[in-house]
């Protein structure tokens, strides 16, 4: 069959999972598949298009007959075997922090900046998944009008952890039901019930990573330096989903009902927003979608002519796997990507 | 016994029941205490200081003999009966909406305005709980440099929709186990395992008047009718505590240390701020304590000289109970409350 030679790296954990059925859902043209982990799951089965694959434990020569490789096994992996499949001829697109702010990798949603995968060296980097959400929804206003300051304040669902974190929720909550003392061990305190500010390590200035990432990835995306940003990243006792309160300061005012005609233009975004029938998006809602869902859009009161809203998505679908397989798509369409198992 | 004699108005109810508990843990002087609520549940019995009181119905004559009535039964209940008990003799310290907007109606937050307590007429207003805690923080903020701006996103527990919200996100819980339906009643979504940012209804602009709560209440106790506030408030499948992400502009620079200086010489804030160890306040840690904590003081990277940070506060003790029953200890302490037992 004429497509490409996939593989994905990490295939076992939840984004790896979610990459078999993104490309699966999107008939995306695959002429194999290699499915990488760790050695501790390697030997495992998993299904693909009605076929089943033993997982591989990730080595070098992994790469040498893969056209695409699909990066989602932290950090330290990527960067240890990332330059090593891009050597091989192969194109990464990396879901971990390990390269989004290098000059020479492309960090990229194929919504706001698809011209950026050409300047690629073999390895291109997917954003954050916090900060996928925002800008999809951010980037068509910035357009329009240039954003100059964003607030924001997110609500994250475990999953953008793992799947032990999954785990950890889950066993809480039943702890919780049944008056057990829940022992955290994931998060530093029990997640269940609770609302705990501290997603990834803390900084030097009392900002989290997570935090900054929001702001630096951001900027990179949307090819603009000089926006302001602050954010603060809660976890929160949801599966799936992140939902944020974002609040903006544009060059000029903009009304709401500017806002709701642009964005229900733009792509990838699906306006959710009738407060009269407490119609908003949230995390059950967006959980298994594709969009990026903006709603409450109002009038910021405590400044004129700004706004503020709230964006709801899928995190592991378009804050990883999907958005991952969008820029794979938007090369293919493009013709950056030949297809190489009829090389 | 020399004392008050105390009425409490929706003595079955969530903050009914934890006035019942700080008057006791306070040591309150009661002489008297009569415990009213709806026809629906008037004839339970409930413990008061060892002893069992059976619940009466509210009634126009039900504050002959009462120096202080603490309501909490809902603003219909409120407007009905507060004025007769006013006119009855009985000081009321409400806990509903009803009148805290009120020209000659004082706000109460005793660690930010106790004088204003001399203004009333009868009817004291108990602020709504998420206001409550971020004031208690800004406000001493406000007094060594004053606040322009606030933007606040809220992290609301269930408990302050009452009972029956306690039950849902119990019951909604155990069926997401179990891989049941969950089926929505107090809210319009699920609230287990999702973040719903609607609380109270929806205004014509957008807001909700939860949010406006917000706005107007804390202008009005802070006697800062030009700053400028606007709020997300959101619900999150949480028991009890209510989580505040609070973004302020002051009038020069203030820095974080700057900041935490002054919070922790505040009364009733405490200050919990070490992120080299991960400590920050959170829900659980808050639940059933006095203080109003915060932590995850910093700049703020999107305005150079504001600050960030989390306040995190027990929703039914500082947010209702407790700092109702702190305005009557304020009222007894200046000796604006005779002892009426002994009158």
């Amino acid at each position: 069959m004429e497509g490409y030679r996939v593989a994905i790296v990490g295939a076992t954990g939840l984004v790896g999972t979610e990459f078999i059925r993104v490309l699966e859902q999107r008939h995306f043209p695959v002429a194999t598949i290699s499915l990488l982990a760790s050695d501790h799951s390697a030997g495992k089965t998993l299904a693909f298009a009605g076929q089943e694959y033993i997982v591989a434990e990730t080595a070098p020569d992994s790469f040498r007959d893969i056209d695409i490789a699909f990066f989602s096994a932290g950090a330290d992996i990527s960067s240890h075997f990332s330059p090593m499949a891009a050597a091989s001829g192969a194109v990464v697109i990396d879901n971990s922090a390990a390269f989004r702010m290098a000059e020479d990798v492309p960090l990229v949603v194929p919504e706001v900046n698809p011209d950026d995968i050409a300047l690629h060296h073999g390895i291109i980097a997917n954003p954050n998944c916090s900060t996928i959400q925002m800008v999809v929804a951010l980037n068509p206003l910035h357009q329009a009008n240039p954003i100059k300051r964003v607030i924001v304040t997110t609500f994250q669902s475990v999953s953008g952890t793992g799947s032990a974190a999954i785990e950890e929720l889950t066993t809480q909550t039943r702890q919780w039901l049944s008056k057990e003392e829940a022992v955290p061990c994931v998060y530093h305190y029990p997640i269940a019930f609770n609302a705990l500010p501290e997603i990834d390590k803390f900084l030097e200035d009392g900002y989290t990573k997570e935090e900054r990432k929001m702001e630096n990835e951001t900027r990179k995306i949307m090819h603009a330096p000089e926006v302001m940003i602050s954010a603060t990243c809660v976890r929160v006792p949801v599966f799936l989903s992140h939902s944020e309160a974002v609040t903006i300061e544009l060059s000029r005012p903009m009304s709401p009902d500017e806002c709701r005609a642009i964005l229900s233009k733009a792509p990838g975004v699906s306006v959710v927003d009738d407060t009269s029938t407490s119609l908003y998006p949230h995390a059950l809602m967006a959980a298994n979608t594709d969009d990026t869902f903006v709603g409450r859009i109002r009038d910021d009161s405590s400044h004129p002519g700004g706004l503020m809203m709230w964006i709801v998505a899928d995190n592991i679908r378009k804050g990883a796997a999907l958005n991952a397989v969008q820029i794979a798509e938007e090369m293919i369409k493009r013709n950056w990507l030949k297809p190489g198992a009829s090389q």
